[in-house]
C-alpha cells in the first residue's frame, strides 16, 4: 500500500515516531474531559496508532509480536507475582 | 500476566490511553534533537507502546490485526494509487 | 543562557515542537495511574513545558502573553456565556 | 472567562495535564512530515498549549514566570558555559 503510493519517502523512522505520538494523542483526546469514551471512536484511533507502529517495526526490521513477548517476559521477571500482586505502590508500568 | 498480578484494576481504558501516549512520547524522545536514533533503544520503546495498545484492544474487545487491516482498506480507498502516488501535497496520513 | 552555550543550533522550531510534546507527556506521566499527583513534581514538569514554549515563541517572534490573550478573546466569542454556561455537551476546549 | 462559563468543573489538574499533552501534539502535527510549518498556524497551537499551562499553574497556585526562571537558574548551574558550549554530546535538555 505504502510502496504503491511512493509514500515511503515520508516514512523516516523520525517521522513515524512523531506520527505514533500524534495519533496516540488523538486517541487520548477521547478521554480529555471524561473517563468514558465511545468505544467505536477509540478503536479507530487505536488502529491509527497500531498502523504507524507496524510501519516503524518494518523500518527497524523487527517482528512486532516478538518484541512484545520479550517485553512481557522481562516485566514478569521484574515484577514477580508474589511481590507485585495487587500492589499499586509497587506498580509502575505494564 | 496482568491478571496474576491484579493489575487490571489500574487498566481502565482512560489509563491505558494515557499510557500509550506517554510511551509514544518516550519513543519520540530518542529523536528529540536528531533524526537518527539507536534502533535497539527505539525497539524497546516501540514494544512498550505496542503492549499498551494490545491491552487496550483487549479491553475494547477488538482484534488488533483486524482493525489495522480495515483501516488500511479505508486508506486505500481514500487515496487511490493514481491520485496519491508520490504526492506530498495530497499526502496527509498513512 | 541558550546563546552562551551555543545551544541555539539544536533549537529548530521542529525540535522545540517535539520537546514541548515530550515534556508535556512527562507532566502527564504523574497522572498515569491516578487522578492525583504530587504538586511539586508537577510544577517542575510544567516549568519544562513552559520553557520550551517560550523558546519556540521567541523563534517565531511572537509575544506569548499576547497570543494567549488573543486566543482567550476568540474563545469568549466562540462560546458566549449564556450558551456555554456549565454545559459539558457544548464544552469542547478551553 | 472560565469561571463565568462554569468550566472550572472540567479543569481538574489531571484533565489539564491531558489537555496540555493533546494540544502539544496538535502543535507537533504541523511538523509531522516536514521540518517546516506555517508560523501562523504554529502560533495558534502554541497559544492553546500556553493557555492550558497557565490554567494548570493557577490550579497549582504557582507563578508561571517564576517557575521558568527557577528552572533556568538550575539549568545554568547544571550545564556551566565552559563545559556545555556547543557540545551536542553534553547537550541533553534546554
Amino acid at each position: 500500500m505504502v510502496e504503491e503510493r511512493d509514500w515511503d519517502q515520508f516514512h523516516s523512522p523520525e517521522n513515524l515516531a512523531k506520527s505514533i505520538s500524534i495519533e496516540a494523542s488523538e486517541l487520548l483526546e477521547h478521554y480529555q474531559w471524561d473517563t468514558k469514551a465511545n468505544p467505536e471512536d477509540v478503536v479507530q484511533e487505536l488502529a491509527d496508532v497500531l498502523t504507524y507502529c507496524l510501519l516503524l517495526a518494518r523500518k527497524l526490521d523487527c517482528d512486532p509480536a516478538q518484541i512484545v513477548l520479550e517485553k512481557l517476559r522481562e516485566t514478569e521477571k521484574k515484577y514477580p507475582v508474589e511481590k507485585a500482586k495487587g500492589s499499586s505502590t509497587k506498580y509502575d508500568r505494564l
